[in-house]
Parts: structure tokens; sequence; C-alpha cells
């Protein structure tokens, strides 16, 4: 069986591990293992806040949440013999929310449950933040591959279980770079809410086993853990599920592998912020290098095979959406616009069926729902395509000429 | 069998058929067939550009096209019964080429090929434009359900064909929206190359039978083809494909049903502006009406359920994309961008295989490749990713130890 | 656009066209036609029955039916420089049934409309003869890739198309051996009824272009066309559909290669006999050779690679047979028993859904449903499966503490 | 977090469990736990030879094997209401081999590998005892999701997990029926070798907890496990994995549900025996009863709907095999022959590829092939055809024109 190289105490929080990982990324903080290519191994991760989120009927929790905390990541992982330009191959083996043997506390997101949230506008925001400003929350069940939740009655789904964020360690050079660029952004409209960027923040960097007198310095210039980069990072891909191959940049020695945000489940675009089906858990890999292979492939950002197990749905109702917002303003090209009134879309049709609006954002955030480009080329339209598998529902959601029936689906978790 | 309520002579233009079609949305363009709610029907449909595309190795067809003239629509046909606020349903029956009992000359596209092309910045523009400026065309010739062309060799795929463009005709109401907000955008640089959107444009306009008296009028105020709109037309959506059904809104008395664009494949996105493949030839609708359905459900926008035949790969190479351009400026959430750059980044793999860049883009646009919206809410990035089946190349394209093979390729169409 | 070499007239019995198929097997039957390989070419089919079967409401053409006719073949098409030894690579590129175009008589099947028959005991069986000993029909209807029945209401499913019957002529040689295996099973029960084996037989039989001075000599040694055999023949496999290779060995100079008993759909076992809808129509090939490839391989029997786009479902009910017989005997590791079995029991819950077990048995025969070896070792029982795709059906079929709906579903047609 | 109703010390054989399953079944095996309809929970299960097989590089143990051991089961697991007629409705929420946390040693199969075996024809036998009469084995590692193996190299494939065995105990008078008919079968070649079927036998048989003074009667009537019946027992369904749904009959009072002989992969018809990957470890249920739901359905042999998340491979190269047997003789209609054609010809093939006959045979057991009753009409002949993902192997194994490369792929683990 592949050796735990990360093992962790669910019951503790990532600040009290005896071996801490890190909320930050930075090319210093020190790796905690090493493996060799060829080999597979495992590693424990705890939920991303840390376990600020509660199994509850409130959403205080995601209202009053500390960001500073997040993500929390298990790592880094040395692999023997990498050097800046070699391509990483990690096959994402297997993942799950904390086994029972674990022993852990019933209330660790990933002991038999995990949730999804949308964030306040005033502290994290979304992608729907304009229509949907307060925090709101569903807890979710699993039962074995399947998700249930009691704040979002009338589903129940094959999760799409994936890491939300993993990825080599950046070199100094390239961390300067991401400084620069997203102050740049941030400078555009430096008092926004929510912010353009999150720049480095000391308050509550956790930097794994970095020696004391390094902290202070390299909090100040370590990146925060949000954004997707060049090196991987919080791509909240769901297709980066069992079985997958991702390769991966290189640019430290020893590769400096880290790892964290487990997802039960997750739509594209995680639309809600906090979209996914949040959990701690278990991750095993197997890693191997391709030498020089960022050159050879003229690399600069990771590809990856998807795996052959996601969950397997043949009938959808798909929503479309174009560029023109929602007060009939047309935008030129514009494909997160597009998205965004397809998610509009399905959103307003789900309300028809008896779910409240914020349940049906819960929903498309959570359960495996495809989104595509559809058109890209059309102007001054784009066209965004949302589609939602039908046969999660315990009832028949597709147009008819029937009456509407009138359900009762309760209500989400809110705040206050 | 079902009858054929708009029979086209593919020898000639749209321009001269017994019944032509049009070329602009307005309510008045005349029906020219009636059908039943519950009953099946074909339509031929000729290729968009009206057949200025050859079957020849350069791409001077692609610089040189009168784009006044597109797209060539077949219709409208009149749904008895059906009123404003109904949805007509629209099941895709089946589609294909012309056959060859159809007689069609060998130089109409869909006699056995269709195209892609990469349109000139100067004249059309495209989704990667300021990549690739120049007109650029490839050929594809049709086996069946599989598309290979001499000038991207080494593939071979199975086409998901669909109707590019459909839809009812718009209410005058909706017709005066449709002006004013394009009018708006299209103000805000009007001087543009490409233009961000395209106004009324009486020169070339085909109106159907509308009488002589009304077609200043009419053409002076009808609406171009080109976007996809709320009454669903240029959507491009590749999963509109056989036996799909969708879901769209009626706005006139008799709904006015038109269709044109026909594809015998493409990929998500349709990235090179005509990345399609296009072919004449002809579709098989069922129709049938939900009375009232459009305030019921909610519906602004239609929707859509996918067919069961689309073709299923199940091995992918994947790129990921994410919202810093070229040039490393950091974009809030632009989710164009980060399929622009995941595609970039997919042409630079393909182009280390042995394709010239301009091959990959046109491989891109005409393959059934998917493009999904995967992480939009991780500040400041949006993250998207293009999967490419993998089993559509003759040799094995995915990342390895071994040395890159110099393989010749060929070369696409071009201009000049 | 691949050139039609085998032209029909679907006006005309096969015995009447301008050149003539075949329905025997016979190596010096002679070639009509000649293909290179590389080249894609197209044939046209008649129903396998030339025509007995009407678009009726009653199966008194099941029950009268000559079998000595069937099935009529389209060919033989003699591939350049085939040699015995070789491999014969097939591709299926694409089929259907008559196009408007063809200006087929609407009593042609395939002229929009298609049958699946369940044969009388007396004349023909089929697979569960004694439980089904009369003769029955059902007309389907074609709807694009769809069909639907007025004999089978409630369900609405895509066909997976297929040649039933194609392959290459057999060599004297395994003419002789063939002859010499059928003859000694018939002799085993020389009387039975329906008859183990169908031995030549010289009325009816079609021999092509063959001089008339050989007719008498052929007709009595020439095989009949019902079995599968290792040319592949009447291998009636549904997934042998659009898109799919088949690699077929060679026995005589040219190949020899004909083709018949095009489907619209069937189900794995085409369990009623005349099981799959049955229709006359158009296929497309493209061939080429792997020289010597027999030894090669060590091939005695076709190989084949399925195509991308047979009809997707996910969501099927699945019956289990075991091989203990109606009358409670085990029988020893026997998976045509099981099978019979799982059939059985999938009719008998599709009975208390409101079919007929007739329309149950039908409905199995002609839609996708997919058949399963599942246990091949569990001593004394052999394990079969069955699957029906659940998404086929307007209603739900799926067990549930809910009380059964008494459903008025019509019935098929029959006999007398 | 669902409870682990039969926990397992992984150290211990079945027999020394401090509440040990049984390897027999008998309606008075005791239940040794209880769990309500609408409840999820958990078993563990040790491999079912309670540990004979080893993690060597011989096949002794394979051969010696004291089949009267065989199947070990946990259980019985009484569902609180359950009355004979009801129909127990058991969902497959997951399943694995043992988790590191769970302390397996690592001799225990399940503890990260697990085997396949061909049985001697001695002992034991199997599909293909007369091609293959000796003791075989393969030894297969997991990683994550995959399995490989140092005896079949070349490969790699996603597991299709699944219990082989599950089921209600029977009543009294289904146990009599069971063995009058297998009795009868039996005593029509008592002599056989391997025997045509297993009757009860005392020696190891273990009973749970019954009493002591009720072992000899019980055991003296006890029916074997190796058999699929009516109440489902070894069907060895490689489909009813994960998220899978199963209608079980229920003949006893508490239903007396029990389960075992963990597969972590296998391929239709687990052809060589104990073909499966044999795996001790965990499964997790959830349970509902349909009350009254037999005669509501008609059900005599269980239903079941399979999972969304089964391996997903899109590439075959798939074998065909017709009722003619090794010698030439035609059977008439023998599907069993059919199928063990085709796993012959698959075999063939894959020798030329550079496996020995037995590893071919070990992998095609194991591996999640496909096989289908494709024709079962076209007297004389019944068809089997059979499905190898060609994603699976590391190398190309379609025909083509060029040369068959000489592999050296090691071997099997063999015995003596």
């Amino acid at each position: 069986m592949a050796e735990n190289v990360f093992p962790l105490d669910p019951a503790k929080s990532m600040f009290e591990q005896e071996v801490p990982g890190h909320n930050r990324w930075h090319p210093e903080i020190p790796a905690v293992a090493s493996v060799r290519p060829g080999s597979d191994f495992r590693m424990d991760c705890l939920e991303w806040t840390d376990g600020q989120v509660k199994n509850t009927d409130d959403a205080n929790d995601i209202r009053d949440m500390d960001l500073s905390k997040n993500h929390v990541l298990s790592g880094p992982v040395e692999i023997e013999g990498a050097e800046p330009g070699d391509i990483l191959v990690v096959d994402i083996l297997d993942l799950g929310p904390f086994v029972p043997e674990k022993g852990a506390p019933e209330e660790a997101a990933g002991a038999g449950w995990g949730y999804t949230g949308i964030f306040a506008r005033e502290n994290g925001g979304g992608f729907l933040s304009d229509h949907f400003p307060e925090a709101q929350k569903a807890i979710w069940d699993f039962h074995g591959i399947y998700a249930t939740s009691r704040h979002v009655p009338g589903v129940r789904f094959a999760g799409i279980g994936h890491p939300g964020l993993f990825g080599c360690a950046p070199s100094h050079e390239l961390l300067a770079e991401w400084n620069r660029r997203e102050r740049a952004l941030i400078e555009t409209d430096p008092n926004r809410v929510p912010p353009l960027a999150l720049p480095p923040e000391p308050r509550n960097a956790l930097l794994g086993t970095l020696p004391e007198s390094e902290r202070e310095r390299v909090a100040a210039e370590a990146c925060r853990t949000v954004p997707p980069r060049e090196h991987c990072g919080n791509v909240d891909i769901k297709n980066l599920s069992r079985g997958a191959r991702a390769y991966l940049p290189v640019y430290v020695e020893g590769a400096k592998f880290s790892v964290g945000d487990l997802h039960f489940s997750q739509g594209d675009g995680e639309i809600s912020f906090c979209g996914a089906i949040e959990m701690g858990g278990w991750i095993e890999f197997g890693v191997d290098l391709i030498k020089g292979g960022m050159a050879k492939y003229g690399m600069n950002t990771p590809f990856f095979r998807p795996g052959p197990v996601e969950p397997r749905y043949s009938e959808f109702l798909s929503f479309i959406g174009i560029s023109v917002d929602e007060e009939g303003n047309n935008h030129y090209m514009d494909a997160t616009l597009a998205y965004r009134r397809a998610c509009l879309n399905a959103i307003d049709y789900l309300s028809r069926q008896g779910y409240t609006r914020e349940q049906a954002y819960l929903l498309l955030s959570a359960a495996p729902i495809e989104a595509r480009f559809s058109g890209m080329v059309d102007i001054p339209n784009a066209c965004a395509t949302l589609y939602i598998p039908t046969e999660i529902f315990d009832f028949d959601i597709r147009p008819s000429e029937e009456e509407l029936v009138a359900r009762d689906l309760g209500r989400q978790a809110s705040a206050g």
C-alpha cells in the first residue's frame, strides 16, 4: 500500500499539526517529505478553511470567515531528481473523504459530510455576487459515491471528486512576476469590494517548517493561494478527478509539490466561490518526471488527461447565455457574461420547480454540471451553455405541456 | 417519409431559387410553408456564404468574401397555431450533407466536402485574429460520419453535425431592441477593425418573398444573422446535434421558423469564425408547441436537451488557460481571455507535433473538441479548459519521455 | 461523393433488378462491380425478405412468408488485388433507410418505416418460440435517428443502425465444410420444427449474374444465408454500426464482398428472429487490405472495432437470468438458457407496465438493449444480464413504492 | 459516517473472528446485526478463500486450494421489518480494498494487492479448462483506481469494483428446491471432473453464530455458495459496481442479507473461475424495502440498475465467436460455446502480441472487458462478441499493415 507521506490528525487545526502544512506559495517553504519518481504515495488533507465551517443550519460561519487562513495545504513534497524545466507527471490515483478508521471527529468536514457556501459580497463574494449578496450554505451528506443535502432536497448525484488545488512551488522569479501583475491589477481599483485580487497577507500566514528567522520576510512576499496560476494551483477543474494525469511545470529543485482543497464534487466554474462540496480527507498520487519537458513541449501552463471514472450522465437540460447583460447592454464577446447569463437562466428555471434561487445556485455549484464555451466568434455575442444532468433529480424537471407542480423543497442555510 | 417543405436546387444561388430564403431577420419576411405541431418535415439548406468558397488549395475566396450575403437561410416556416409567448419545441431529427441522389454539382460545399476558414482580420476576423491575421482554409472530405483533410493530414474524426443557426423571427419590438443595443455597442468604437458588431446592411439583403414595395424599408431595419440572440439564431452550439430537442421562444404569429449554416462538425467555440466544417445539405425537424410556455418557465433564452448520438470519445489531452494575457497582464475573471490562452496553449503543443500553427487552429475549430468554464471564482484568474480527443490522430500525441518525432504534415490552404 | 457501385430500383424485387444480387453463398457468383483498396463506395440494399412484409396491422405476411427467398444480398463487389489469406478492412462509414430523393414507393420497407417480426414456430421460429408460437409484428416509423411504433406505444429510441449481414464469399473448400457440418447437425434430428439448420435450397435461389448453364449445380450446393459463419455473414451484431471497422477473412481472389439485411436498430441477440427493425436503404463503405493478415494475426473469425456514434444511454433497468429452466431443472453452464430466462424476466416485468407480452418481446428485439455474459464459471449456473435503457420510455418504468399505473398500451399486429 | 455493522480483523481467518461470518446458505444462520430501512451501513469482507492465496510468483496455492472453505461471507444482517415477498432495495454505495488505517497485514489479499487464478481442471476447473488444465495465477497491484501486474505487464486499467456475491437467505422451501435440482443435475454424471455442481459439504462448513446443537443438521443441508441462484448470490456481475441499485427477493423474516467475494475488477463472464481480481476490503450499502414487491412486479430473480461511475472506455477491439466447436462440429444455438470461441479467438490474437496464452486468459478474466449475446436466432449458430478496451495497453494492439513487434512480456505465475 502507498505510504502516507503527510499524515494529519483530523481533530487538530493545520496550525497545530506535528508537521504543519502551509497556506501561502513561496519557494523557500521546506519540503517535509521526499518521494522517488515512479512511486505512489498518499497524503492527508484538511478542509480548505481549516475547520471554520460547521455542520449547522445557519451560514454565519460563512459570513464571518477569516479568509486569511485559506487554503491550508498539505506538503510540500520533494520529488527526487526534479529540476526546473522538467515536467512533473502526477497521477491522481484516488481520493476521498476521511475513512471511518481515521477517527475524524464528527465536526470535521469530510467526516461523512461537506458543504457548499455562497460568500457574502463583503467577505469573499463570488460569480453572481450582484444577485446573491448574502452568505448562504448547504450541508451535503455523503453516501458512498453519492451526495444528498437536507438544504437542497430532491437531488442525489455522484460526486466528481478532485483536488481543487495542487501544484509545484514557484521560483523566486515567478513569485515576483505573480506579485507584480496582481498588484498592477489591484491598483486599477484598490478599494473595490470584493477586491480585484489578494495581495500577500502576513496575518495567519502558515509557512510549514520554515525557520522562525525567515518568516517575516517570506510572509511579506509569499503569494495567496486563491487564483489558479501557471503552476496549476487553485484551478478547481472538476475533471482532474480520479484517474486523471496532470503534467505540471517544475520551477525549483525537487519540485516541492503541495495539494489541498479536496472537493467531493463540483460543477464547472465552481460558481459560488466555495461552490464545490468542501471536505477533508485523503488523496493518493503517483509521480514521474519528463526531464526537460517544458522546453520540449513548449509548456507554459499545465496540461492533463482526464480519468476514466467520471460520473457518466447522458440526459441533460441545457441553458444558453449570450453576452447581453441584465440591463440589456451588449458586451463584445464576453464569455464571462455569457456564462453568468446561462447560470441565471438555469437558476430562473429551477426556481419554477420549487427551489429558492439560492438553493438553485448552490446546486449548480456543487453538482457535476457541465459548462461550455459554445460560440466565441459571432460578434458581438459570445454564447455559453450550461448542462444539468436531469437524472440527479427525484422528479422530472423537463419542460412539458403538463402543469407545473408546486413543490415544497425547503430552503438553504442562511446567515443572520 | 417527412415532406420537404423547403426544397432547393443546389446548383443555384439562394438568390436564384424558385422560392428564395432570406439572409436577414425581420418579422415581415413571409412564411413560405406551413406545418402542423406534431409533424416532421424536411428542409434543404445551402452553405452559409451562398457558394462563395470553393474546393481549392488557396484561401483567396475566404480573403475576398462578400460578407453582406451571409448567412443564407431556409424558411421561414409557419407553425400552425403558434402564438407569441409559446415555446416552440424543435426536434433536430437528423441532418447531413447533400445525398448523391440530390444531384448537387461537385463545386457545391456539401457535395462530399466542406471547409473551415480563418478570416482575415480586415474581413471578418475571428477569435484569435491578433495571432492569425491572414485568411487560411482547410478543405475536408466526408467519408460517411468521418472527415479527413488534405490540408490537415493525420486526423480523422466523427463529425458532430448540427445547424449552426436556427430560430423564430423576432417581433418588431425585439428587432428594435436588437438594433438599439448593437448600435450602442458599435458607437463605443465605430471604426474598429474588425467591427464590434454589424448594423443593418441593405446591400445584398435577401428578404424571401417579401413584396418589392416593402423591401427598401425592411432591408434598412432587418438585423444581420451573425450573432446569437435570445431567439436562438447563430448560436453555433455543437451539441444541438442529431436527436437534440430545442425549446425556442415564439415572438410572432406562426413562429416563422428558419434554419441555415449547416455544420458537418465543429469544436466548442467555433474559434476561427468560420471554424465549423461548413456545408449545404438537408435537415429533418419535428415540431410541437408548449402553449404559453415562456411565462410558465420564465424563459428569456432558449434551452435544449442534447441528443444521444454525439461522437463519443473517452481519451483527451486537455489544456488550461488563465486570464493573464500574452503580455503578462492580469485581467479580472475574463473567461474569454482564459479560453484564448487555452487555445493558444493547445496550438503551441500541436505545433510541436509537426502541424503549422494555422493547421492546429483550423483543427481545433472543426474537430469535436470540448471547452469548459472550469473555475470562475478564484480571483483574479478565470480558468478555462480545452479537451482534444487523442483518438482522432493517426499518431500518439500524448506527452512522453520519448523524443518528439519530426513529422511532415504539409500545410493549410493560404491566401495570396 | 462515394460512387454507388450497386444501385437498385426500390420499386422492384431483387429478382427483377437490372443487375440482380444474390440470396445464397457460393464462390462462383460473379462480382458485379470492382473497387480499389483505399476507396469509399456506396451500395443500395433491399429489405431482407425482398418485400414480403407490408406496412399493415396484421402479421399474416410474417406467418405466410416464403423463407426460401431470404436474404436478398447486394453484390458481390470485387476488391482489386485481394487474395486468399488477406484481411479485408471494411469501414462502415454510414448507412440509412431510403432517402426521399431515391423515390422508393411507400410500400417499400425503408421508405420511412420498418418492421420487427416474431415468426411462427412452424415457419421460422425464434429464440422464445416455446413461449411465443404465433406470428406477430410491429411497424416502426422513422423520425430521423428515432423510431416509434403504433404497435408499441410509449417508447421512442435512437436506432443503432447496422448491416445485419456482410462478408466475403467462401472458397469451395469452406463451402463444403459448411455443408458438411450443418448437414451433420440436421441429421441428429431431421424432422425438428423449427429445423436445426437449413440445407441448400434450389427453390428461389438467386445467384446474381451466374450463367444459366451453371445455375442448377451451384444452387444445389450454395449455402443459405441465415447463420453467421467464419466469413462473418449474418452476425446481426448491433455494434457493427456507423463508424465501425470490421476485419474480414478473404477466401477467394477479389474477396467478393456482399451485404444485406440493413437494420434501423436491434437489441443484442435480435431475439425474435426477425427482431431487428428491418429496412431497405443504402450503405457506404471504405475498404482496405492487410496483405497476408490471416496468418499474421492467426485469424479464423472476423474481428472489429465499434464506432463512436452508437446511441448513448446511461440509465438501465437490468434483468438477470440463470441456467435453471422454466420447469425448475438445472442445466450446466448453459448461457443460451440463462439469457432466455433474463429475456423472460424482462418480458414479465414489462407486461406489468401495461404491455402485452408480445409487445415486450418485440421491443426487446428492436430497441438498443444490451445483453451480457456475466458469470460463466459458477457451476452449475451461467448468469446472463439484459439491460433496458429506461430513457426510451415516455413513463418511468423503474421499481418503486408507488402503485403500478394501469396503462392502455394497445397491442401488436397479430396473424389470423 | 455509516456504521460498520460487521467489523473484521484482517489478520485473522473468518473462522477465528470474534463474530464469524458463514460460508454456506441456510435460513437458520442467525443474523449478527440489524439495520433499519432507509439507513446506510458498512461491512468488512475477507477475500473469498479466507486467505489461502498468497502474493507469490507460483500458483501452488491455487492448485492446492481447499475449496470447501469458500466463499467466506460477511453477515447475515437483519433488515428490520423485512418479510417474505418484499423486495429489498440495496444500494452499493461504495467499496474498496483495505484502507491503510485498517492495519491489514501485507499478506492479506486486499492490502494493496489482489489476484486472479486459473484453477486446475482437477480442482475447480473453469470456463476454458480443456485448453488451460493447469493452475496459473496473476498478482495485481492496486494504484488507486488502477491495477497493474508483474505477471501481465503492458496493461493498466481502471477496476470495475463490485461484490461478486450478495443476497438474502433462502427459505427452507427454496433451499430444498436448490438441493433437489442440483442433486438431479449431479446424478446425470456423478463422477465428472470438474463436477457438474457441488452438493452440501459439512467439512469446513462455517455457520456463523448458529448454536453448536444445530450445526450437524444444518451443515448437511446448507447449500454451497458457488452458483448464482434466484436470491442473487454469486452472480459475479461486474456491473453491480459502485452506485448500482439491486432489487432482491426476500424469503425470510428480516431478509438476512450477506455479502462477500469482493472484486477489484472483473471482465464479463469471470472466465477463469477465479477470474476477478480477488480481494478483502470494505463495502458500504444503503437499504430500503418495497413491501410486497415480489408479487407486484412478478419478480422471480433480482433486477438492478447499474451505477454512474463504471470505467468508461470508448475504443475496443472486438472478437466474434459462433457455435462451431474446436473440432468443427456445429452446435445448435449454443451461446456458451459461441462465447468460448470468442474468448479463444481473443486469446489467439493477444498471444501474437507477445503474451503467453495463460496471460491473455488471466487478462480477459480480470480487465473490464465486455461480452455480449449478439445473435441468438440465426440457426444454427449463436453469435457472441467480446470487447477489449484498447486503451488499457501500453502499446497499440490494433491490426495494421505494419509488422508485428516481438515483445517480451514475461509470464504468469504457474504451479509446480
